[in-house]
């Protein structure tokens, strides 16, 4: 262990010493826990390889948008950072990184990275910035050394870094080779379980909408055409899913709007996007019906259904051109919930064996709407923050706004979301200090005793995946 | 005096040995004043009565949408909780909290039940969802002997309670006979006054509107018809409320909407209304004439006019449907009240003995437009934390966003509306507990001094709300 | 120095002993710096002049609608305070301040004006509202014979502040001949540049729209007409500001729309506008439309462009009538600025060369929107936080609100945007205090180096402000 901040036992628990001291012994209950990872977006192909990472910049930095967009917004082009498929000189990536790893103080970001060098990778993230180019090629050239050890494989580091569940993201049509190869491969004992995830075949606004749609009805639609062999293909496809292991669905609406259309209707505006004719409202009317439909599915296939609205995909047209989608330039907008999910929570809210899970981006919404819904609803859960809001103080601000009106058990447990392999452990063990201290000061002011609040952190942090989830 | 952390003398106060030294002597000052309710939702009826409460669960539990919805949350049906009037089995309503009794950790309703439980009952908290069905049972039984005392009767709970004002909230049709009676019975000191709520009179899209206002006209309105003799009905009740005591008028609208109408479209508008005719459109641009009229009314007859806005009625149909409103199942949603307060303000907010009260359920109008507004209208002011936010965090925010615009001078003073009786006392000794803490950190960052603080903190409590609602 | 809190060395930050020792060392790398003020609305006459201020109302009460609206919410009339050139007797009026003192107790204006006694006039606070109107009479005789000091004459106050920079907020046809002036006066080091300010051009909803666009035209437009005549005039002055020591424009919109339009339709519209006969949607999207010329013609001569949107200007009618604008009755509303700024960013916001900084009087969209957009685009800065919310807390929430999404180095540094000369240091140092308690905090609770966060407060208050706004 390093003399870093990163490695100091205190680190990222609140400085006020009474109210420190609770808080670390809330954080011993949780610590050691197993990763249970319900949501994220690693490459499920990962595991059956095996392979080495191929460098520190391929693993650490190109696939990385929260870290690639710091480096943009100073001005680094993103294709010298190997974004969206481009070559770049791996250890000139890894320089531009180095050199300006100040950039990163007091981010999310930087949290991670630190603690995985500091505890993954056992390397004082004090060296990051500190040095030249030489000794940036040093330390790269370090990296890449541990990268190719036989410790450092996915597998390996699945089994070091606790992870007892990791879901995917997947298309619907995704064969789920790999879902299966792992599962049944009994050397392997992390469960890796995909995720329906149909965002492109409901978007008609997106370019290659009616190219999925008709694979999918071809595909799936059990010989039915139009909209019921649309409906028909999800139905077979999420059950196929289910068959691989899935637990849940999840959805990246643009809004949280759930209005039901009649098939009529729906049938109509499909054959519209799929001539390419349909307004941008017409999509959107589409894609709320479907939103509805998922969770009118999910009544009869018990799939957990997750929800992610409110974000302005591809917000720099030239960045989109270049780089495609998924390069750090999404940018969330306001959010709202009340209405937009009235007629999916009314007709199916009531259920308390559908599980609903609402993820923000949108601060303001949480104690305004997400919490009083999961606080009244049997089916309605409060999602953990995500995105731009999984950092230390707005985990927080998550944590102060919301457990006033719904206490701790609607809470959907820490999600990681990440495509950094890596920073799993970081982001899971910053979310347990971050409880930790927030139980810690209940305890402090004389809201909560310690022992309900150790009873409370084990069950954030471990039931609480687990039950939301159906895990 | 149990060994509970509800107990505790430091309870709710900030951790920080320096600051919480400070807010203990602060909240010294405050503690023991008369409380002073002058917004909430109790039945006046239960004075002249006097009866003794029948039972814990129809006292603690049935009555309370805060506390049952926690439990609906978990898959409880209402209906054994005996709400809506619903019949239920007490002793096994009342087992269903106890053994829920964990969900309600870190909420607003749990510390307020963990404070009736010590203070106003003398039980320990700490036994609630400590023990089986029999303990429960015990429980329970123990609470029902308590309220067969007498000296847990409603009057004498009042003076218990140190209860100096206690407003209710009224139909503008009510005969307010028990008000009169309590006015008018020298063994009972507190001052009950009636609020005029004429939100059933105004609002075209609820299904009673018709024969609502059909009454109101024929009884009220000095045999005029149509809108001048709604509007002049209106005139005649409120001053009927003022000579039975009532200082304010309540507004639960839909929006801050406030755009006056031209008698000839208003008319026109409540006639269509009044055949059922209207629009949604149409009857928001009604209600919003309404907000308008009644502050021009109150130029003359001087009811402190207070408005509730923002929140969706009976988001789930087949709640609403079964148990009838106030279930629970009202939820917040986004407010604005710059553009919709402004033809309200612009004509009456240069009043200074206009007193009009901006009470939100979106926390992000605290700093944007409330207390801008209350910072420079002489009329407006900030009304306390109401409802989804009226928990300690959130009472801490409000502090935090409001104080650096207006000071503490434009505040309305704490409100309870609560239809829980019993746990006024804790909610209020829980505002003065937040008040304290957070003068004491002012105080701490040598903000403000500490006598200073002291004087503000009295005025808060004490003369705050007597000032504003003209008590 | 006085026995005042506002004397304390310790004002103003976080009360955790542990925390504050921190805090204390990082604000003694940065108490003592310059002060770079890059934005703010004083008139640079008063430099070029050099007169003794009139008397204390006139310096410190009439100018300043911060202040003057506290009064006013209290019923006090503006014109008793001699706002919008009502004539007043200056005795009487601060006389009124004196004795409503204690409104101020908890706001922003009040710590200005605690520090500005203390620290400027090296008066205690403390006497303010403590005596009868013979003292406030005394207290105003002692600050009047202050100001008829030499040393407190504007220039000797500018080197007295240690004043750098300062930017003042001038309309385009200014001839900036103080401006002019104070560069060519080698007696005088601080640095006083006009900001360029076109709102008065690009609003067709003002009644002067019409008058100031045809003057504009005649004066600037290079013999074209209409709006090329426009375009050129805006390039030309724009032109003229630069070579008088402008290095930003500055735009007041309406919102953040930034939507182009043709020139065929920019071309109409303006026509419609100069003969009255625009709707308000049509000035919106000339407005929008202008806010996207502007930031391409900085593409070119390289102006860094500053948007402060989102204030319903003149909210009470009456008030406007009798006293004009900047009387404190501008009210913030809701604000969004990922899709109005599309247009913008998307074309402009990859060119690291051109600088957009984002100011905000709405805090929502700190964290869902303005940081996320900093913290990928290379050209946008996020604006520090304005008016009301440049309070104390309100900065603290800023702060947390942004650093986990952007670092530290998106930062336009701290702006004072102030009409109120002598609470400049004031501001200047609660934002200094502000830093050095957020940055505290990170490093006791392991977060930062103290170290590194010594380097960072230096770049924050020094170095931001220069690079952002390129002095």
């Amino acid at each position: 262990m390093s003399s870093s901040h990163a490695a100091h036992p205190d680190r990222l628990l609140p400085a006020e010493p009474g109210t420190r001291e609770i808080a670390r012994r809330l954080l011993d209950h949780v610590e050691d826990l197993p990763i249970i990872s319900p949501h994220g977006h690693l490459d499920p192909a990962m595991f059956t390889a095996n392979e080495a990472f191929p460098n520190p910049t391929a693993l650490l930095i190109s696939p990385d948008h929260y870290l690639t967009r710091v480096l943009h917004s100073h001005g680094v082009p993103l294709d010298a950072l190997g974004v969206g498929g481009h070559e770049c000189d791996p250890l000139e990536a890894w320089w531009l990184f180095y050199k300006h790893w100040h950039l990163y103080a007091g981010t999310a970001t930087g949290y991670w990275v630190e603690q995985e060098f500091e505890h993954v990778f056992g390397i004082n993230p004090d060296r990051l910035g500190a040095g030249d180019r030489a000794e940036s090629d040093a330390l790269y050239a370090e990296l890449q050394a541990i990268l190719e050890r036989p410790d450092f494989r996915p597998r390996a580091l699945a089994e070091e870094f606790g992870l007892e569940v990791l879901a995917t993201t997947d298309d619907p049509l995704d064969d789920l080779a790999h879902h299966k190869a792992l599962a049944e491969d009994p050397t392997f004992s992390p469960r890796v379980l995909p995720t329906f995830r149909p965002d492109a075949y409901t978007k008609m606004y997106l370019p290659a909408f009616a190219d999925n749609v008709t694979k999918l009805i071809d595909v799936a639609g059990g010989g039915k055409t139009g909209y019921a062999g649309y409906l028909e293909a999800m139905r077979t496809r999420r059950q196929y899913f289910i068959d691989h292991g899935a637990t849940s669905s999840d959805h990246g609406t643009h809004t949280t709007n759930s209005q039901p259309l009649d098939d009529a209707e729906a049938s109509a505006l499909l054959e519209k996007g799929l001539r390419g004719e349909a307004t941008r409202a017409e999509a959107e009317a589409f894609e709320a019906n479907m939103t509805y439909r998922f969770a009118e599915m999910a009544q009869d296939d018990g799939l957990v259904m997750t929800i992610h609205p409110g974000v302005y995909r591809n917000h720099s047209a030239s960045a989109f051109e270049r780089y495609g989608a998924d390069v750090g330039a999404d940018i969330p907008f306001q959010m709202e919930f009340t209405r937009g999910l009235q007629p999916l929570l009314s007709d199916f809210g009531e259920n308390k064996d559908f599980h609903f899970v609402m993820f923000t981006i949108d601060e303001t919404v949480y104690s305004r709407e997400v919490a009083p819904l999961a606080g009244y609803y049997p089916a309605a859960y409060v999602g953990a923050p995500w995105w731009f809001i999984d950092e230390i103080d707005a985990m927080n601000r998550f944590r102060s706004a919301t457990t006033g009106t719904t206490g701790f058990s609607r809470y959907s447990g820490f999600i990681d979301d990440t495509r950094a392999y890596c920073s799993i452990p970081a982001r899971h063990n910053t979310s347990r200090r971050v409880e930790a201290g927030y139980l810690a000061r209940l305890v402090a002011e004389h809201r909560l005793t310690e022992d309900r609040a150790s009873e409370i952190i084990v069950d954030l942090i471990d039931a609480s995946p687990r039950r939301v989830f159906k895990l």
